[in-house]
This record gives C-alpha cells, sequence and structure tokens, in this order.
C-alpha cells in the first residue's frame, strides 16, 4: 500500500481538535513513544519505515504502510520525523469520582499549554498518579504536542474532563489542596495520600470558584525564605515539586 | 520615528544564533519581561503601542518606537504579541567558578530545548541558584524561546557557557551530585549547601565523560517504589524535585 495524498492531508488535518473528536482518533510519533502505546490503544493506522518495520514484527495491526523517510516527513508534525508514525482511537473515558478517595489525583483547571499538560501526565505517571480531572477549558490530552510530551505516560494516567466546582463539591471529607502564594508552607503540612491536587492556568492560577473550595492551601517555599525575586514556578514545575513531597511524605 | 521594513528585518534576524552573537544582543517581549529586564540590561531600542508607553514613564531608553499592535506583530516573534518588544545587550560574561564552593549552583550537559533551559533559569531564580554552568552545546540563554520560558529569571540567574569536565576537576573537594536511575535516594541522603548539581541532555542523559567525575549519585525516587512504569522526568521537572530537595533539607 502507498502512501496517498488524501492520508497525508487527514494525518495533518488531526493538528486541529475538532477532527480528532469527529473521528475519536489521534496521532502519535516516535519509536518509542509508538512502542508505548501499541499495547495500550487500538491502532488505526501506521505509518513506518523499511528499518523500523524489520524490528517490529510480528505487529497486531491492519492498515500498515511502508513509508521512505521522504514520505514520512510530509506526514508528520514534527520537525524531525522519527520512523514511524501511528493514528489510535481515542479510548472511552469514565470518570469515576470514588478514586479521589482512594488515592493522589490532580485536577487541573484551564491549563492551555499542551507541552505543559504533556510533562505533568508524565510526571504524574512517575509519581503513581493514574487519574487527572480536567476543567472544560484545559487543553485537549489528544493534541499532539501534548501526546508526544507525555513521553508514553498517557497510556497509563487516565484524564477526565469535567466542571471542577462541581466535581469538588461532590467530594465529602476529602482534602483538596492547591498551590498559593499565602499557603501554608508544604513541608511543615502532614499531607495525605489520597484526595486532589489542583493547580491552576499558566497565567491567572486557579480560578475564584475553585479557589473558594479549596481546604488545604500549600506554599512551595523559595530559597532563601521571604528573598524578593522570582514570582512564580511553571505550572508543570510546581506539580512536580509538590507531587514529590506528597510522595515523599507517604514513603516514610 | 516609524517602524521600518529593515528594522523589522532585524528584530526577525534575532531568532538566530548568528545575528544575536554578531551585534552581542538579545530579544525579550511582553510587558512583565521586558519591565524586569528594564532594570538589569542595557536596551538598544523598543517598540511599544502607545498602551504601554503611557504607562511606562518616564523610560531610560533613547530608541523608542511606537507602534500599532499590528506593527508589532509584524516585528514579533509570539503568537500573540504583547504590547511592547524590546533588543537588549548581552552582558559581558564573567566565570568565577569559587561560587561553587560558595554556594549551589547548576551545571547542564548539552540541554537542548529552549523552552527547558528557559524553565530551569526561571526555577532556578525560585530555589535562589544564581549560577548555571552549561556545556558548550547547550542550548544558547539568548534564544528567544528561553528567554521568554525563563519570566523575568535570566536578570537574576548567570549562565556561564564553559566545557563541564575541566570545570569539574577543577574542583577540589567539593560534592558533584548528577541524577541516574542506579543512584541513591536523594531522600536518604544529607545534601550538602554548596556545590555543583549536574542535569543531563534531553535524550542522553549526563555525557560519559562528565558521568565518570560525580562523586554523588543520586535518584528521584517514584511512587510506588519499583513501579514498571515511566522510566524518566522531563530535565526541568527533574531539576526542580532535585532542588526543592536540597532546599527543603538546607531550611531545616
Amino acid at each position: 500500500m502507498t502512501l496517498s495524498k488524501n492520508r497525508i492531508k487527514y494525518i495533518r488535518s488531526l493538528e486541529q481538535k475538532k477532527n480528532r473528536k469527529a473521528d475519536k482518533v489521534f496521532l502519535a510519533e516516535g519509536p518509542k513513544l509508538v512502542g508505548d502505546l501499541l499495547g495500550h490503544f487500538s491502532c488505526q493506522f501506521l505509518l513506518a519505515t523499511s528499518e523500523w518495520l524489520s524490528r517490529n514484527q510480528p505487529l497486531s495491526v491492519t492498515d500498515v504502510t511502508e513509508v521512505s523517510e521522504e514520505e514520512l516527513s510530509r506526514a508528520s508534525l514534527l520537525k524531525t520525523p522519527q520512523q514511524v508514525l501511528a493514528v489510535f482511537r481515542q479510548p472511552d473515558e469514565e470518570t469515576d469520582v470514588s478514586v479521589i478517595s482512594r488515592s493522589l489525583c490532580l485536577a487541573l483547571d484551564d491549563v492551555q499549554d499542551p507541552g505543559n499538560l504533556g510533562t505533568i501526565i508524565r510526571l504524574a505517571d512517575w509519581f503513581g498518579i493514574e487519574h487527572i480531572f480536567c476543567s472544560p477549558n484545559t487543553v485537549d490530552i489528544y493534541n499532539p504536542k501534548t501526546v508526544q510530551a507525555t513521553m508514553g505516560g498517557i497510556a497509563r494516567v487516565r484524564l477526565h474532563y469535567t466542571p471542577l466546582p462541581e466535581l469538588i463539591r461532590s467530594l465529602k471529607d476529602i482534602p483538596v489542596y492547591g498551590t498559593f502564594l499565602d499557603g501554608e508552607n508544604m513541608y511543615g503540612q502532614s499531607l495525605s495520600k489520597n484526595g486532589l491536587i489542583v493547580m491552576g492556568n499558566e497565567g491567572n492560577g486557579i480560578g475564584k470558584e475553585v479557589k473558594s473550595l479549596i481546604n488545604r492551601k500549600l506554599y512551595i517555599p523559595n530559597y532563601p525564605a521571604s528573598r524578593e525575586s522570582a514570582e512564580s514556578l511553571n505550572v508543570a514545575i510546581a506539580t512536580a515539586v509538590v507531587c514529590a513531597e506528597f510522595r515523599r511524605q507517604a514513603a516514610l
């Protein structure tokens, strides 16, 4: 099978959310990422160089096209195409809020940058956080830049898009954390093994309504304490530092 | 003064390192960032909307051009231009290795992504790390994407480009840390208030020669311990989690 112009056009159309949503599919590229996802998601079709194909047999994908590097680069959204590109089916998402009472989960309130979301999914995977609840305006998990930045974490971390105020109001006696410049030094707090850590938008932080529902306000100390300088951390960085501290305490 | 085509061309040429280097200048955009940098770097010229100019008087910049949003967007490298764009002079860099014996410093071994470098500068600023030593192949600090991602940290954190093996060999009895999958759990280690933390390239980690010179190998524990899943953290994320732990211990 050869690579048709229509297929190239279709692949490139998946940069747009509306096209991904219409067909319930998403794009992933590169041997490491595609390799990770093949075991987790149903693959609609795959393009790969002969080199990649020879190293990956048998392959349980029906629709496979062998392509040259040059053909791959015409379909790829990456600056440097990497041997293989695959279109996967988006899994059906089920929201089970009870996971928040049993485990530590994240909530993202309008995170906008695809790279930040992907990086957060990757670090959630590292820190064993399996569920992330996202406000409806949070960037799409299936944005190709997000998928790439997860480095495979998308196969193991579940995202649920749902209005956060309603979600938080439905929780009873479960700690809901957020980071604030006027919060309590997190190193002085006893942090739980379950509950929700809310992280906010890159420019505006956590929205007003969600903020009013947070019952444990944390502060990531800068150094030296009370030094006047940096005013904030990138949202993925702040998420990592907070998750690391929850997990350090959990392992004590 | 009106905005000439030549000036637009000049500004856009600063996306390339060779052009920045030739004139020893760099570009910054947006009210927050430009505002932070005006007090720290010599400004060669500045373009701004009347709105920004009316809010920022007096201004100690000789070469100022009032521009419309439309004119600004023709010069800007950002997707969404933000009121002001300025070209600053690169400061002369002096490398004083003795800071490593007195304070905690970072070393970056071929970090390639401009956004990662900018994010690392921003978090170094937060954690009071004032000096970062970079291998010569590390991405340029004056890359516009790096400058933007520092969120002003570039005004307070000094970068020194120098071969890392020679640098590390010149240090005597100073701890040199790095993170490795086979390192010691960092939470079980007594971490110093001085020394060097080495972070590696996005794909390949720390180079072989530098690795052999690291005397304190650390591991950032994943969770639950020994779970098979995520294989790595983004370099900026790992840097943040390590720096946070050094500073937590230092504040105890």
